[in-house]
């Protein structure tokens, strides 16, 4: 097959940037670090937010939408915040034909504003716990954009919620981390992540502390695919959020927050894509099976339009591609391209011998199949295909993840994937002298994978990488 | 009981205000004209997001999402847009820390940014129709913003679509107009529209042809819910949308673009919304059934229990409200004021004859029901409430619409309902004394009820009306 991309081994950031051009994910916006999310792109990221969005109302937590614009004075009420987001924003000085009294901020997160009107909704015990999420759009000015990855623009849901104690706003924060990201990860997108701590270096503006699911993508670096915040009592100092308890005494709230984005569209490709495209895991996947007309014969898109009747009776998110005006194999490589599952080839040859080939994406397998019996394979390939997916990436960052005793050696393994070393030979000493060559300690985490409750337990163990 | 909201024959415009605010449907954000969407009115845009969202799709029509930030140059590029939107623009002049070199308006609408990336994936005739869509946020500058109805920053979902020849265009701007816009306010929103043609005054800026949806709200006002638009070849001239015809020759596309908003929200308060709060069509609800524990008493919470269970089996939308803590009365004027549809009281009384009592929003009457018929009379409750809703709202627009002769008549009837008068007795002339006395062309219709080919046509009518 002619190559259609830059092979991975050759070029990773362009085989990635190849990838998402010409399996028509998405396009670079008219603006430097905007993007276009194009319908192939979209269909994907519906099925996340569709997916996600279950969970997190199992949580608990209701959806809600606060503005795009927010006074600058807002950003300025909590310290470290501002401080945090100040060199990225976006400013509307000019609206309706004039200039305006106070500039306003294009939201580069919405604590400020949300903590503004929680202050207002909250009156009593009664009204907490308060659990908001929103999906919306955000701009950080991005100086390296990189499509998915980091955008000026970029879209996400982000929860926001207050607590009448720390005890209350930890486990609701914990929750979401495990039952709403790690499981959408693991389940849906078949990503498999280290769950852990933020170093008080690398975490939220704002925050007390950090919690991160880190992913290893196909060329070994980290990403962070989605991250929680305890925010203390300090948004609710910043912006008043008080209630009266049970015993009648006047409290301030404990805040948290928490978001995943679009990002998760670059940890997608990046964990599963290979050189010929993109390789969606079939429970994300917005079409499962593409049959296809391989030409025009005798009976055959009658017999592929009746498979897919009954594929869709079955359950399964069928396409029929019945275009026989167009190469077979330009549709078959454009199917590839964009990840789908399975492909059921329908051509006149096979159809005259009852039968119809399944081509599975996960490994490029050919399986001719008689018709009776195309149903039952393919969704038990479809159940198959989900967890060796799993299990692949897993495997691959298992191989990939070195477990060493020094910082030295943390720093060397870094270099070609992961290094898990004792905190305790680290340090924030330590941190900074794998940050001067380009290593990050992506999270603290206990041996056991639970999540740790400060920097300082002993026993933690970091995972150092290269990041994005 | 209490007098809860300023009544609508009072003051309807505080009434709405009222409504919203003490429904908790949404606040005022802190910038003014911008809203905040409460949980509670949030839940039903969402669920009108996701009814309309699949009648798009059963045309044909594709989600993408293209960026909030478009260069300034290019609204310059189609003449009347730009002075159509002009005064309206927010722009951005400053990220990152720096001035722009250009500015950036924040998007008023799409046409232009995806008039842009259309004229990239049009090549060929292939490539057509090329039908998306986008939900989104855009942002215009009011200056007598009212919620819902004209906020600073509005959602909303534009399509936009490329087509290969103007009757073609034309066809699927048709249908959308009709299957999806007439279709879903009318079933699910329970709201009768009247189809129609705005006049040129009226149309659309850059637009050959602006279709609208107009209902009548409970002052008999009209709003237009939604619109759809023929933009000829102006955008496809100005963006160079071209494609190569099957014969080999380079044409220009023939693009529409079509939109509803967050202003539906504001209809469906002043169309169904009484002196009680609002009341949500069946079909629309997000819960369309609050079961209420009147008191703690023997067995009244598993007996509340055990019926949400059963309706939840039945497929009813279902919230068990066990706060007995809370006076039972204040709960119900919050479900009231909410527009829950029906809501059941188990009180310990009634439960020791075997019933519960149905209260239902649309009339308040009770019905004492045994337990064993709840779901039986619930489910034909919920179906028979929803038509009911139609036909009243529909019996108040033709009691409201008087049919005249000529322009004084309709400026007359206009001051306190609709006027239908033949267009011809308006005319362009007739439309400017009527706009000088508050009063617009809403419209305008075949006698049939059909969509005109054009504003010469023979035989129009207009319709005229107040307006928000």
């Amino acid at each position: 097959m002619a190559r259609v991309l830059t092979p991975r081994a050759e070029d990773f950031p362009r085989w990635y940037q190849d990838l998402i051009s010409k399996a028509q994910l998405a396009d670079n916006g008219p603006v430097r670090g905007t993007m276009v999310i194009r319908p192939v792109g979209w269909a994907i990221w519906e099925r996340m937010q569709a997916d996600m969005d279950v969970r997190i109302k199992e949580e608990g937590v209701q959806n809600a939408y606060f503005p795009l614009f927010i006074p600058e004075s807002y950003l300025r009420r909590e310290a470290d915040h501002v401080e945090g987001f100040s060199p990225e924003l976006a400013v509307v000085t000019h609206a309706g034909g004039k200039q305006l009294a106070e500039p306003l901020v294009v939201r580069p997160t919405s604590e400020t504003v949300i903590g503004e009107f929680m202050a207002k909704w909250v009156d009593s015990y009664r009204d907490l716990p308060l659990l908001l999420n929103q999906w919306a759009n955000v701009v950080r000015w991005e100086l390296r954009p990189r499509t998915f990855l980091r955008t000026t623009e970029f879209l996400w849901q982000e929860g926001h919620d207050a607590h009448a104690t720390e005890e209350l706003a930890r486990d609701h924060a914990r929750n979401i981390h495990k039952n709403v990201y790690q499981a959408f990860m693991e389940e849906l997108l078949a990503i498999p992540v280290v769950p852990g701590r933020k170093t008080k270096g690398e975490r939220f503006a704002g925050a007390t502390n950090t919690m991160t699911v880190e992913a290893m993508m196909g060329d070994t670096k980290a990403l962070q695919m989605g991250t929680s915040h305890e925010l203390g009592q300090n948004f609710a100092k910043a912006f008043d959020i008080t209630y009266s308890s049970k015993e009648g005494s006047v409290e301030h709230a404990w805040t948290t927050s928490w978001g995943t984005s679009t990002r998760m569209m670059g940890g997608l490709i990046m964990v599963h894509g290979d050189d010929n495209g993109l390789r969606l895991p079939p429970r994300l996947a917005p079409i499962q099976v593409q049959i296809m007309v391989v030409k025009a014969g005798e009976g055959v898109v009658e017999a592929a339009g009746k498979l897919r009747d009954e594929l869709k009776a079955a359950g399964v998110r069928v396409k029929l591609d019945d275009r026989a005006d167009i190469p077979f194999g330009r549709r078959a490589v454009d199917a590839e391209l964009q990840g789908i599952p399975i492909r059921i080839e329908v051509g006149p040859r096979d159809l005259a011998n009852g039968s119809v080939t399944i081509a599975r994406r996960i490994d490029g397998s050919k399986t001719p199949t008689p018709l009776a019996d195309v149903t039952g394979a393919v969704t038990s390939a479809l159940k198959a295909d989900q967890q060796r997916m799993y299990d692949d990436a897993l495997a691959f960052r298992e191989a990939n993840t070195v477990e060493v005793k020094t910082l030295d050696e943390a720093i060397e393994a870094a270099q070609t994937g992961w290094a898990r070393v004792p905190w305790s030979a680290v340090g924030e000493e330590g941190e900074k002298v794998a940050n001067g060559k380009a290593v990050t300690v992506r999270c603290l985490a206990r041996p056991d994978g639970e999540m740790p409750d400060s920097d300082d337990e002993p026993g933690l163990v970091a995972y150092l990488a290269r990041s994005y």
